[in-house]
């Protein structure tokens, strides 16, 4: 088989979360740097494997897969029954995608770089303006997550003992709501959970500071 | 069974999206009205069965489930084999779900209503600055749409010839693209598949104006 081949960057959240998939599931895989800071994701080689010009991009199983979320899930699917990134009952997928698509689709989007950069351009308030749109709106949905987890299906992780997909997205979320500054002392139960996730040597080994900048 | 309820909004996307699902499966459902206008998705009531405080929300095998894609795949899942929402395969599943996610993450939240009228409230500029955050980034997301469309498994749906998750993402979107007055005219695949929703009941029985405002 041929090494799956990750396009990857390191600040990039969602391809954080795959790296930690990857980890998890003990899958070897060489990574490519694409650079987001010098448009490397908008070139020709990039649109090539990612239409949409974003990272990240599995190549794997001789297709070329984008979207981080829809990455995984292909993973869990194609590595059972070792995997178990999703709950084997349909009530627990719907909640492991819930609380997932609750960082996924309410929050990272919003908080994309290049939205906040954009926030910023429009209202000529730069940097600072930047830092208050990433806490509002980080700040709001962990808010609502912080009170989806008030549920007693929640255990070490987001949902029971093992990590699951919702745990993948929580953990590169609260690395970028430290960036920012959020306060974080109203949500015990998201800052138990990401303590719990670092102490495994799979989340570890994809944080963007394991991996560092583009040379 | 008892009947599900769907806590729905007319003009909310991520309900319109659960509306064509419930249609396509032929589930019988009753629907009570969260009024986005009034604030009514942030009273305790709602909050009760859904903690983001977002619509919708369907009670359903004795659950409230939230977020809409997760929704979907749950109701999907437990209506085997009838429904044909998600491909049998995992690679038609990961694309499926890898087109749903860039309508439903990569544009959505972004020109979510409280999104926009944050900008206009920062930048000041009133309805102008909305509509053209709102031009700006479903342009922006539905023209990386449109080439991950380019892909021979298009058909006269997004994937094939029967309607999957990416449809029921598709035709919200494009309701909102024309709404906020996106010009379409370099996304003829998306305008092509878009009508051969609209043609089906299903599809045409879920669209705000035939649900309309609350009374």
């Amino acid at each position: 088989m041929t090494r799956p081949v990750l396009h990857d960057y390191w600040r990039s959240s969602a391809s954080y979360r795959v790296r930690i998939a990857l980890n998890l599931l003990g899958i070897d895989y060489q990574a490519t740097t694409v650079n987001l800071l010098t448009g490397a994701h908008r070139a020709a080689e990039n649109l090539a494997v990612n239409p949409q010009g974003l990272v990240p991009t599995l190549e794997i199983d001789g297709q070329a897969l984008t979207q981080s979320l829809a990455i995984i899930e292909y993973l869990h699917e194609t590595n059972q029954p070792a995997s178990t990134l999703m709950p084997a009952d349909a009530a627990g997928r719907h909640r492991v995608r819930a609380l997932s698509h609750a960082i996924a689709m309410e929050i990272h989007p919003i908080c994309n770089l290049s939205v906040a950069n954009h926030v910023a351009e429009i209202t000529g308030g730069g940097d600072e303006a930047k830092a208050a749109w990433m806490r509002t709106f980080i700040g709001k949905g962990l808010t609502g997550l912080e009170r989806m987890l008030d549920d007693p299906r929640t255990g070490r992780f987001c949902h029971g003992d093992t990590p699951t997909l919702a745990d993948l997205c929580l953990v590169p979320q609260m690395y970028n709501a430290r960036r920012w500054g959020v306060d974080l002392a109203a949500m015990p139960k998201l800052v138990a959970i990401d303590a719990a996730c670092t102490e495994m040597e799979a989340f570890a080994a994809a944080h963007p500071d394991r991996i560092g900048p583009p040379a």
